[in-house]
């Protein structure tokens, strides 16, 4: 039997990862052949993650060939997919997030519910068909849920996510907020990284009304740790907007102790940000987002409206 | 709270209707105030069902209100969905075709499958939920699976709809295959209807490559009983290709007790038929396509595939 590959979005963060790794122990116990692979560098965060459940790195692809089964977790948006996805076989997807730039010509299994995190719709599925978990999908399940929903603080965690987080913590037997905070932690050094490569830990594009957008995002301790290099990170930007063609680079600096965002927007239609946040861009083409961190829901909606 | 309403798609079917009351039904059972509406006429197969289970239509509606919130089961298509969705707020979707011309601005609930029918998909929630079914809700059910698969007899058929259908006929303790047979038979008496009512019954607008086109089905035990109205369903055609400014109409007879389909297509692209199924249409734009019965699994891939 043909290999299915599964893999969540460019960029990948600790949900996308970690919940291709647990989708591939899934779809074994149905006996299907498939391997978790991924479509970016693999975040500190993650790392510290797969570190601690004493998992190997899954394997990077950047296309796919003609005729290739895949099972998208954690995105659907084709911006944000494998590069190529047009000539593969989508035969499943397990997402969180809105619908948009997907379709298919045959039916296919598409499970994607207003959660937190891909791992808790994954969690309740091997709940309910009562297949078996070790400590290392419990690990993986688990960073994904505390990376997605900042250690269950951002607006986006649902009383689903809270259920599993609580479930797994139970049954792994450690302190998850403990865990959590030191692989939050982890994801923040940004020191190692160049300016370029900062914009890109965590990008998705973004497509409505023919304008194409980029909303980039870090987690931080400290906000100012990452703004001062402001210099540095908008001539990355001014780059990819003028390499893609984008009408507007959003970059958010997200301090997940205060849950506050700082943005820098860049762009043609960087006045949206304004009008989206009801706040004054200053002469740093920034902003502070109170109580801002969730791009999925607090983000992207207002902007792709105006859009 | 504000009323969602559930619906399937235009020119609705036994699987439409159905599906729609059994998910009111569901959507109740989690506290939440909904009603199964309908987007046309029930047809003599459903209305069938619907008398032998003892259940009222549901309510017809024509469009929808800026921010009703809305759940759409057995299709997920613009084109084949309530006119004005795009005012809406699609809150979930249950559905067993493919995924085209949808797209969301938030995160929901969308539960698809490759089923041969929705109902098949519902009854699987119910028992994984544990949700405690009723006779009425059963023989919706059965009814469905039984319309949508053509008594098991269509490729779309799974093994998870035989197993559905198995454990409703058990459940109701009826003779599933007398009973499916003469509510299919119900569905077969065209003679009521005008021509214009006919191509309507359960007709389906896709979209590809910027090419409109409708693939529209009847059920009959004799095809000839169908086809010597051609030249009234020609003229009905013609005039839906005029005023919808379609690309291609596609017409299909089939015939339950032998599972083969003839074809009659007219438009711009008519030729596609011949190139999709390898045959040669007659001087009637006519052809027999053996062994053809799904128009979503043998009909719509190979011509959406040729546009």
């Amino acid at each position: 039997m043909e290999k299915i590959l599964i893999f969540g979005h460019k960029s990948p963060d600790t949900d996308s990862i970690c919940s291709s790794i647990v989708m591939e122990k899934i779809a074994k116990h149905y006996g299907l052949d498939a391997e978790a692979v991924r479509l970016g560098n693999i975040n500190k965060e993650t790392e510290y993650a797969l570190n601690y459940a004493d998992i190997q790195p899954t394997r990077e692809i950047s296309d796919v060939l003609e005729g290739q089964k895949v099972i998208l977790v954690d995105h659907n948006e084709k911006d944000q997919s494998v590069d190529g996805r047009e000539k593969s076989e989508i035969i499943g997807v397990i997402d969180h997030h809105r619908i948009s730039s997907f379709e298919t010509s045959t039916p296919l299994y598409y499970i994607s519910k207003p959660y937190g995190c891909t791992s808790t719709l994954l969690y309740e599925i091997i709940k309910k068909e009562n297949i078996e978990i070790d400590k290392q999908m419990a690990i993986l399940m688990l960073s994904a849920i505390i990376s997605d929903t900042l250690l269950l603080k951002s607006p986006t965690c649902t009383q689903n996510d809270i259920d599993a987080y609580n479930e797994l913590e139970a049954f792994l037997g450690i302190d998850a907020s403990q865990y959590g905070l030191e692989m939050l932690k982890a994801g923040t050094d940004l020191s190692i990284y160049s300016a370029d490569e900062v914009i890109n830990l965590d990008a998705k594009e973004f497509e409505a009304n023919n304008k194409k957008i980029v909303i980039a995002q870090v987690n931080t301790a400290d906000i100012e740790d990452v703004f001062v290099r402001k210099e540095e990170i908008e001539f990355a930007m001014e780059k990819q907007i003028a390499d893609k063609k984008l009408d507007l680079y959003v970059f958010l600096i997200t301090d997940i102790i205060n849950t506050n965002s700082k943005v820098i927007a860049l762009g043609e239609q960087k006045e949206i940000i304004e009008k989206a946040f009801n706040v004054k861009l200053d002469e740093n083409d920034s902003a502070l987002l109170e109580g801002v961190v969730s791009r999925k829901k607090q983000v992207a909606p207002p902007i792709l409206e105006i859009l």
